[in-house]
């Protein structure tokens, strides 16, 4: 049964713990990074013969194989995508930045460009967290910032084929290139290049544990989105909220892996036993009944608060990945979250809503980082670079405070470099 | 010398290849941070004694020691520390960003919010990297975020002083608290706090290999912002350009490092070669003549290509730190360049009207990150979070496609918590 924690009774640490797993892979996905760095497709071909039980000719997923899968789906299926591609399109489009210029001072020209990325990788896992949703959340973002080859790479089943779902959401979304490889090797393959896979500026999506320590170590070598944990959600609700909404919101999280984590914070002793008693009676109907029980063990809490502004208090120092707030005036508490990847607003905004459909991004900040991490956007498919013009004038204006500066910090290189230009004229 | 490599006569390799020092630093630091994990300031204190020689009382820079600091640099360095500090303001004011709201559906409002950090961690090098300019860079991006509060760490010297030049620009820049420490140790304070060093959400700036480690040891903890390697300059210059400032400026790059990057890339012959003799005749001027000597030794290069557009195209595949454009119309040339933290336009834009003084940052990806990473900038110190606000007519709407697309992936939890709100009113 979910515990019920009382602030004040318990601990601050029994409040905001949360159960991490840690795995310890290491040396074995070293091992998997510089197999593939030394032998390229070879490489990838055995470990998706030795992890996925599939015999590859080819790593490359044919455009007939795109065009069997969207046959495969349902029209019904491939409508829903598209409205929720839609959706996503719509909101991400938002994010899209201008660079600036700056002329403000005679013969001083500065700016900032913002430019995309050459090419993208997006890993998609396979079995069942093969979610088409998350090709959706992952590469749209990276189309609307321009970015010129966008790279998918997912793990093959066992006769070699992968999930029509998946290739349809690739589809719709708009992937380039769509290659049959998973797990620690595909990650190496994305950041290293092979003789099929190209390398890729940025690797984003979430994966299991080699494939979150084989993003840390290629990070570096090539841009990552962010080491995603076990999901989360945090729900806010006050004593008039529909328990039945509020378990089954917190059921909705706990079915996605055994160490998810799902939180009620309410001021209602009410509300608490109410929801407590609810999810007994939930949880035994849902078809992941087994991940969802083990999650509500692992990571199941209601926390009773003494008011609402207590519960927002304790929801940033959680700083969860989803934050509900099943409250009556929910905008009146949005000022006051600082730390959330995705926070839904009022009684009728389930988070699966976001998951889905909404439009803004499920690929989230987890395990507290929403401290200083963000969502999923735009941004993480673009740089920035910048750019200074002076002329010859404005150069002899600020030569001496240049050269004073470069001068105190013992660096007369980089003075004479300024000096030499008022020196001479050409 | 320098050498001299014709475009089409060596390997692309040669054209392309820096060296780049490493160093195996991995199980040292690791040890370090779990000591101050475990042991707080003791181990602050520990290691200052250690490795900077300095027997500390307290880990806090005092209000009087700044006082001093300012009354010890002189009055011309202030009045230039001001001036670049207002031009590196003027600059990054620009970067600052809104968030946004849609609300183009009847009942339904997303958006997205920009939300400072509460606290971030500078870290500034001690000894001869000690690098005031570099304060102004790092600190005052986060002060213009609007991060709550901004911490600054440094090796002390012997004598547990700070050199005043930094304590200067830390005043100017507004650190709000400043500690004595280096190195790993102070990496590891700033990521998870000691009894003096608060815990912060992002760590910036440069430092040697231990720093460099330590940072990619705890990111993931915290958020970093780069691992910053060795700096370089690279730049394109025609045949009408004085060679005496091509030289300056290769060697205002190489006097940084032994292992810093200074190359040129021309379309003429009688350049190259005049550039060549010029180095030579420039480098025994230097003070720091030797860190010079050796960079231009190891890393320094002049590439001679046949037009100007192939010039450009090998600094894409450089992606250099700082590139300088010293031709007749470098305009003309910007939009080519895709991948370079800073671009210098014109002949009168030495580099080191950037590292000091024009307002864009001097903290730039290097060893060929331009490809996908970005200057420091206002967005390091600021994070995304989104929200979603659905009346229950508009939940309405939405459901029946919520719900399809959850049991497409089997979280039919997913689909109940949608379905729970549409058959019961509240």
């Amino acid at each position: 049964m979910i515990r019920i924690l009382k602030c004040g009774e318990v601990a601050d640490e029994d409040i905001l713990a949360r159960a991490i797993p840690t795995a310890d892979v290491g040396s074995v996905v070293a091992e998997i990074i510089a197999d593939v760095r030394k032998n390229g497709d070879a490489a990838l071909k055995k470990y998706a013969e030795k992890f996925d039980g599939a015999r590859l000719e080819t790593l490359t997923v044919t455009p007939a194989e795109i065009e069997a899968a969207m046959a495969q789906v349902t029209p019904e299926f491939i409508g829903i995508l598209e409205k929720a591609a839609g959706n996503i399109r719509a909101f991400h489009s938002r994010q899209v930045r201008n660079g600036f210029i700056i002329n403000d001072e005679p013969g001083v020209v500065i700016g900032q460009k913002i430019i995309p990325m050459d090419r993208a990788g997006i890993y998609v896992p396979g079995g069942t967290a093969a979610y088409p949703s998350t090709v959706l959340m992952d590469l749209i973002p990276a189309k609307i910032a321009g970015v010129r080859e966008i790279i998918m790479t997912t793990p093959p089943r066992r006769d070699g084929s992968i999930d029509p779902a998946i290739l349809a959401a690739a589809r719709v979304a708009g992937a380039d290139r769509i290659f049959k490889s998973g797990g620690a090797q595909a990650i190496a393959a994305l950041a290293y290049g092979t003789e099929s896979v190209p390398r890729v500026d940025k690797i984003v999506g979430p994966g299991n544990a080699f494939v979150a320590e084989a993003k840390k170590q290629v990070f570096g070598a090539v841009s990552i989105d962010m080491i995603a944990g076990p999901s989360e959600i945090l729900v806010i609700a006050d004593g008039r909220t529909n328990p039945r909404w509020c378990a089954a919101d917190l059921l909705s999280q706990a079915e996605h892996d055994t160490m998810a984590s799902a939180v009620l914070i309410t001021d209602s002793m009410a509300l608490a036993q109410a929801v407590q008693a609810e999810i007994e009676r939930q949880l035994p109907k849902l078809e992941r009944s087994e991940i969802a029980r083990a999650a509500i063990e692992n990571n199941g809490k209601i926390i009773v608060a003494d008011t609402l502004a207590k519960a927002v208090e304790i929801a940033n120092a959680i700083a969860p990945e989803h934050l509900e707030l099943c409250v009556d005036a929910p905008f009146d508490y949005l000022d006051g979250i600082r730390h959330a990847g995705s926070v839904f607003l009022g009684r009728h905004c389930p988070e699966a809503l976001g998951d889905y459909f909404a439009g803004p991004n499920h690929t989230l900040p987890t395990g507290g980082t929403a401290r200083f991490s963000s969502p999923l956007s735009v941004d993480d498919f673009v740089k920035k670079s910048q750019y200074i013009y002076y002329t010859r004038d404005a150069l002899r204006k600020a030569a001496p405070d240049v050269a004073g500066f470069a001068r105190q910090e013992g660096l007369t290189g980089h003075a004479r470099s300024v000096l030499s230009r008022t020196e001479e004229k050409q």
